[in-house]
C-alpha cells in the first residue's frame, strides 16, 4: 500500500478514535475503504439500492439445477410481489429493491415495476455453442453500465435469479481462473450426489468445447444474461464512485469477470458473504477477497449483500461520530 | 434435540418459504431459536436494548492493561455523551443504549442519565484475596436480575466498560471451566510482550490462591461487579422469555457464570461475535456457541452485539413476511 497524505490522515483519525488501535478490526478497515472509494474523510453511508437481475440458462436444458427452469419467472412475480427473502430483509435493513428482466425464458412480462432489459429468452445452451454472441454480450455489460450509474445511493448491491446459474457461474469461473471444475462445481439450490455428478460431467464436457478465452470472450462462451449485467452495473456503479456490495457464488463470478475486463473496479468492491456454495471460497481467493459474514447462505438474489449493509453504515458512522480522545477527555495508553 | 409439534411445525413453516430448504444457513437457525424462546411461529423482533455495564477492578494496580484505570470513569462519560463505539453503533442500528454504574473506582457519579447500582468504589484486587464478598456478589447478581427483566424489548444484549476486565474474564473462565491461563488470557486493549508475560504470570499467581470453587464462589473470588451484575441481566433477560444478544470475552465469561449458575439461561443466548481476543473461542467452546460474525473486533462495550442485532430482526422477518410456494405460486424441485 502507498502511503499518501490522505491515507496518513484518514488512518490518524481512525487511530484518535476512543477506543485501542486496531480494536474495530474489520470494522475499521471497512470505514478506510470505504472514505477512501469516496475520497473524504467525512463518507456518507445512508442509503444503499439493490438490483435484482433474472435471466434464464440454455444450460437448465441439461438437468443441471433442482429446481425446474419456470421457477425464474415465478420468482420475478414473487419478487415483485414483495415476499422473496430478498424483499423481506431489504425491508428489514433498509435498502431499496428493484427488479431487472435481464432475458427470462418465455414472453416478456407485463407486470408493474419490472425494468425490461431483456437481451433475448434466455441463453442458448453452451453445451454445444456460446450461451451467447458476442453483440448480445456487449448489450448486456452496457445496460448494466447504465443502471449501474443511475440513482444517487451511497452503496449499490447486486443480485440475482436464474434457474442454474451456479452452473453458468462455474463454467465462467473456471474458464477465467482456471480453476479445476472440481473445485467450482457445487450442489446449488441442492442437487443429490448423482445431481451433482451429472453436473460436473455436462460442466467438464462444454469447458472442453473451447480453450484458452479472452475475458470477454469467456463472458459470451458461459456467462448468462443477468451475470454479463450485473458484471457491467459493477463496472458503472465503481465508475460513478460508488461501494459495490458483492453478493454470494453468482455475484463474485460476475465480479471475477466485471474486474477482469476492468481491473479498476476492484477497489470498490466490499464482499459481503462466504457462501455455502461450494467454489465460492475459491472464486473469492481469485480475487484477493476476504468477505464479511460467513453465515451459510446459499440463496443468492442479494441476501448476503443486504445482511452486510448494516455493516457498512456503521463503519462510516464509526468514522463520522465517534469522539476522539481529545475531544472526550479520554486517557491514551499508559 | 426432542421432536416436539411446536419444534414440527416451526421447521415447516421455514421449508416451506419460497427458497431452497436450508439455503439461509445460521439465518434459519436464529430465527428457529427466536421462535423457540418467545414460543409462537410469529415471533416479534423488533426493538432491542443495549445495557452497559461498568466497574473498576482492583487487579487493574497490578499493571495488567495498556491502558490506565481512570480510562473507565472517562469511559462512562464518554458513554453518557453519546461519543463511544457503541453510541455510533446503537445508533446506527436503531438499538436504545443505557449505561449503569456497578462500581466504578472514586465518588459517585453526579450525571444526568446514568443508572447508578454501585456496589462499591472498585473490587478488591484478587492477586491477594477475593474481590468481592459473597454479599456483594449477591447483591451485583441481583441487581442485574432485575435490571435484565424491565422495559419491554424483544432482545436485550449487554456490554462492559472496566479498565483490565479481560484479566478478570480470563481468571474467572479458568476457574469455571478448568481452562488454561496461557490459552484465556490475551493482550487485552493492546499489551506487548512482555506486557503480556507480566499479565501471565499475576493471573498464574492469583489462580494458585484457590483450588476448585463453585461458580458463585469463582464469581465472587475472580469476578468484577460489572460482570456479576451483567450474569445476572442474562439470568433475568431469559427468565422473562427475552433474546439476550451475548457481546465478546467479557460478556461471554458473564454468560458462562449466568449459566453455571443457572443452566436455562443458556437457550436464550444468540452469540454474536468471535472477538480478536485470544481466549474468546475457547469460552465459547465451553458454552458450545457458535457466534454469527467474525470481525476481528476486540473492544467490548456490546459493540460486537449491535453489530448482530440486525441479522436477529431478518431472521425474524423472515419467519412472519416471507412468501410459502404455495403463497407465491413458485414451483417446488423438480
Amino acid at each position: 500500500t502507498v502511503e499518501t497524505p490522505f491515507a496518513s490522515a484518514l488512518q490518524r483519525k481512525i487511530d484518535l478514535k476512543t477506543k485501542p488501535p486496531g480494536s474495530l478490526g474489520r470494522i475499521e478497515d471497512l470505514a478506510a475503504q470505504i472514505a477512501t472509494v469516496q475520497k473524504t474523510l467525512t463518507p456518507r453511508m445512508e442509503t444503499c439500492q439493490l438490483t435484482i437481475f433474472a435471466a434464464d440458462h440454455g444450460i437448465a436444458q441439461e438437468g443441471v439445477s433442482a429446481f425446474p427452469a419456470e421457477v425464474t419467472r415465478q420468482m420475478v412475480l414473487n419478487f415483485l410481489g414483495g415476499g422473496a427473502a430478498a424483499n423481506v430483509f431489504a425491508r428489514s435493513v433498509g435498502v431499496d429493491l428493484r427488479v431487472v428482466d435481464a432475458g427470462v425464458s418465455g414472453a416478456p412480462f407485463e407486470a408493474e415495476g419490472l425494468i425490461d432489459r431483456r437481451i433475448a429468452a434466455g441463453t442458448a445452451s453452451f453445451a454445444s455453442g456460446p450461451a451467447m454472441t458476442d453483440a448480445q454480450c456487449a448489450a448486456a455489460l452496457e445496460a448494466g453500465q447504465i443502471l449501474g450509474a443511475d440513482g444517487a445511493w451511497d452503496a449499490v448491491a447486486f443480485g440475482e435469479m436464474g434457474i442454474a446459474n451456479t452452473a453458468t457461474a462455474a463454467a465462467l469461473g473456471h474458464k477465467l481462473t482456471g480453476i479445476e471444475l472440481d473445485i467450482l462445481v457445487g450442489r446449488g439450490t441442492g442437487l443429490d450426489e448423482s445431481g451433482l455428478s451429472h453436473k460436473r460431467a455436462v460442466l467438464e464436457q462444454a469447458a472442453a468445447r473451447t480453450g484458452d478465452l479472452t475475458p470477454a470472450k469467456a463472458l459470451a462462451e458461459y456467462g448468462g444474461f443477468e451475470i454479463a449485467m450485473m458484471a457491467g452495473a459493477m463496472q458503472g456503479a465503481a465508475a460513478s464512485g460508488r461501494i459495490v456490495i458483492v453478493d454470494g457464488f453468482i455475484a463474485t463470478a460476475a465480479a471475477l469477470a466485471a474486474v477482469r475486463l476492468r481491473p479498476e473496479t476492484r477497489a470498490a468492491m466490499v464482499f459481503s458473504h462466504r457462501s455455502a456454495e461450494q467454489g465460492h471460497a475459491a472464486l473469492l481467493g481469485a480475487l484477493a477477497a476476504e468477505p464479511l459474514l460467513s453465515l451459510d447462505l446459499r440463496l443468492g438474489e442479494g441476501t448476503g449483500a443486504l445482511l452486510a449493509w448494516p455493516l457498512l453504515k456503521a463503519a462510516a458512522a464509526m468514522l463520522n461520530d465517534m469522539a476522539s480522545f481529545d475531544e472526550a477527555g479520554v486517557a491514551g495508553p499508559a
